[in-house]
């Protein structure tokens, strides 16, 4: 199973983002063809209150039919990292997951909004303008089943610990940290959900802009599930490519049988 | 809330090492005046199935009388690591807290097993001759609820979080992490709990004998809510010192509301 991780630049033009997406997806898939492609966390969006609104786009818009189109064309499995979507007057991050004709499998709205008020760091509430997720979310693919999040759902050992019971093999989070949580607790919380859960985890971030009004800590990141990290991007734009070989899941979970040592009648 | 970890060398005699474990105690409570000490796992005891019979002691035997004694002498909490407690025919790996009045307080018997077999790396099954202890462990004491377990156990993402959710401020965890799955897991695992349950943890292992037949990765361990390490001694005997500032618990979690922003209907 090969994994082409989209590290890309996000500027103020959905238009220009959007394209840009599929060129990055349309050069992978011609090296490399890769299975799955990933993208970022809001990739065609700033990652700011302000935008989210101008931004966002109904079902079946722009956004989503040009990524459709690129997986059909490239047979790929996309996992079209997430944008802002509108439902009626509410503002959803949601990620779409596509498979290799193109048809729409998976939809997942952002569940745990970012609200975070480091004193001396990062100031940031989503929840004044998103309105949040209420579900957990898995899909089906040749592979296997797959889990879904995105970002600060990711912070939620629950979350994660239901997508691995569920029997989710990989779970792909998009995601934009930034620069007081990133260098703090970004390879430690996909490091340590792949441990505990026994599975692969993988994570796409938007490139680093040190002058945007949100700074990506970007460090994209692939890590098995002995917490081994497979592949780490930097900070520029990038496209990295990754092998899983799932037969490491059970293999681990035999050589270390945390999932098998389970006790329930101890835990709340 | 000052604590001394006592990372200490065991040999093949329990009465010595009780005696030296009392030793360091004395010590430590003579130049520091810490509020807790903490034994390492099996500090009588090497750490092999084949000991663990002829070690053991029934409930208020030597090992426990004296560091009864030893905790109400210095006027400490002192968290007995672990020894091999014997109860009709069953061994368990049992640890004792005792409070500055010498009183047992807590008694946490190993609940999960460790049972692993890493190819080309370590294999052990405690199971072959301990039986499990059955029950989630917390005690009070002046500073708060503390949350207890004994190595394995924190594998354990829900014992973990149960002791969390049950109002611990700090878990202890006796430990004895080996070769494979020290330099793996061990910073990982005690900094991911502290990030995730936004509390306090602190191991405290055996001191490193390269030519004994269970080889302790030791490196005792604390770490604050943020999952900054605050202490982490090498490998040889060493007593360390850490001092908790426990008003960083309810900081962290207004910062970074990584608990305020569970979402139960979501989780399994």
């Amino acid at each position: 199973m090969k994994i082409a991780m989209i590290q890309m630049d996000v500027v103020y033009n959905k238009e220009q983002n959007i394209s840009h997406a599929v060129e990055l997806i349309d050069r992978a898939c011609a090296e490399e063809h890769p299975d799955f492609v990933v993208l970022p966390e809001m990739f065609c969006c700033p990652y700011s209150n302000k935008y989210f609104r101008e931004y966002g786009e109904t079902l079946n818009g722009p956004a989503q039919k040009a990524l459709a189109e690129c997986a059909k064309r490239n047979q790929i499995y996309l996992v079209g990292g997430s944008l802002p979507e509108l439902e009626d007057d509410r503002v959803y991050n949601t990620s779409f997951v596509y498979d290799r004709e193109g048809n729409q499998i998976a939809r997942h709205r952002k569940a745990h909004l970012f609200d975070i008020d480091v004193p001396g760091g990062q100031r940031f509430f989503e929840s004044e303008v998103l309105t949040p997720g209420e579900e957990t979310t898995t899909f089906e693919t040749e592979f296997g089943r797959m889990g879904l999040c995105i970002c600060f759902d990711f912070r939620s050992q629950e979350i994660a610990k239901t997508m691995g019971d569920r029997g989710a093999k990989v779970i792909f989070v998009p995601a934009a940290f930034n620069m007081t949580t990133g260098p703090a607790h970004w390879e430690i919380l996909f490091r340590s959900r792949a441990i505990d859960n026994q599975l692969f985890t993988l994570a796409t971030a938007p490139a680093r802009d040190p002058n945007g009004e949100y700074v990506s800590y970007a460090n994209s990141i692939a890590v098995d599930p002995w917490g081994t990290v497979l592949k780490r991007l930097g900070t520029d734009e990038e496209t990295g490519f990754v092998e899983f070989d799932l037969t490491r899941i059970d293999a681990v979970r035999t050589q270390l049988p945390i999932i098998a040592s389970r006790k329930p009648k101890l835990y709340d």
